[in-house]
């Protein structure tokens, strides 16, 4: 069997990592529509999709434990394998939140609409945006990119508690919908939780970028 | 400089990550007393905590990637410390997790007592002792232990159902107490996610231990 360049394996992690990132921002953007259009074959494809995320994240963790134990990396190689193993755990979190999305949009599904002030549309997108733009920053090895999602963290928080605030008020109001107001209190909680990820993965990149270019200049002085 | 040996380095290693893992415990048990007995001084105690926790955190993580990149470990100390990456990580979300109850617990402390049904007390012992038996598990190098951290998930889960259904009840009885029953609800939440990092913890544990065991095979066949 020949033996494949390090380079080109290392760009095949990176390729099997976007794969895994497809699959968790896919997996976001269905659960949000399983709840905007209460399609309740929406909430089963993403509890389907959660069990090819669960297997494309061990396929990243095997193959960067193999670079790790194989190629013995230097500075900058490492600190990207162990970002990507760190960024692969936060994506199959992403996945873990859509499926919470999912399964308490199903339960909601079971009892009348009733219209609730949540921005679930505006969340699911704001999050969406910031998972894009984080792994933007990985592919072109941006921490400026990776900076811009960090600021945008404070803006999906805020989102949350006017969600919390309002839907508790509602509550008080109207104790009928008190169980559907609360679904949609975890729902935004979780969108909330998908941000956070997101945030991770920018702090990764930065983490490679940054922390490499500093292991980089030690290593040539070795 | 006299070079450290290598396992005197990991044994290190271990004693920051356990060093970590009490600073973690303590942020649980703090925060949970706080709860119990209302008192925003431990709120305050927990805050201040997390600090230090994730001062910790890089620590533990910077000596880590030195030993990787210095040392070049192989297959079974490899594993050890990519888990002892991850741990770490979890460690640190059980941080955020008791500075959230602590933040809840404040926002409590500002209205008047209510009784609510939700086992504070009994959630946040069990959780504790899930994390108790995932860090023995890592000392033993005992993936049975590990395996039993496992089991433990599913009580917790339960008890955050029946909280979360006994609480959704409260609010539509008496919706004065709503907000009091909200924040009660993302207590008990955060206690079930403590609860799942102990859990991931674990699995990192058998990850080692076992993988560790079939790469060990594999090198000596090398």
């Amino acid at each position: 069997m020949p033996r494949i360049h390090f380079q080109q394996q290392l760009a095949e992690l990176k390729d099997k990592l976007l794969a895994m990132a497809a699959l968790a921002q896919q997996a976001v953007e269905a659960s949000a529509d399983a709840y905007l259009q209460r399609d309740p074959g929406l909430c089963q494809y993403v509890r389907d999709n959660e069990t090819a995320i669960n297997s494309a994240q061990r396929e990243v963790d095997e193959m960067a434990y193999e670079l790790l134990a194989k190629e013995q990396p230097m500075a900058i190689d490492l600190r990207f394998i162990l970002a990507v193993i760190k960024i692969n755990g936060d994506l199959e979190r992403i996945g873990d939140q859509s499926m919470s999305i999912a399964i308490r949009t199903k339960e909601m599904l079971e009892h009348p609409a009733v219209d609730l002030p949540v921005d679930v549309a505006g969340m699911s997108e704001y999050a969406s945006r910031m998972i894009r733009s984080a792994i933007q920053a990985l592919l072109d090895a941006d921490a400026k990119i990776a900076d811009s999602v960090l600021v945008m963290d404070d803006e999906i928080d805020r989102m949350d508690r006017v969600a919390f605030d309002d839907l508790t008020k509602v509550m008080q109001e109207r104790p009928e919908v008190t169980l559907q107001a609360m679904n949609a209190i975890v729902i935004a909680r979780n969108l909330e939780r998908i941000a956070d990820h997101a945030t991770n993965i920018a702090k990764d990149v930065i983490f490679w970028v940054r922390g490499a270019d500093v292991r980089h200049q030690v290593s040539t002085a070795d």
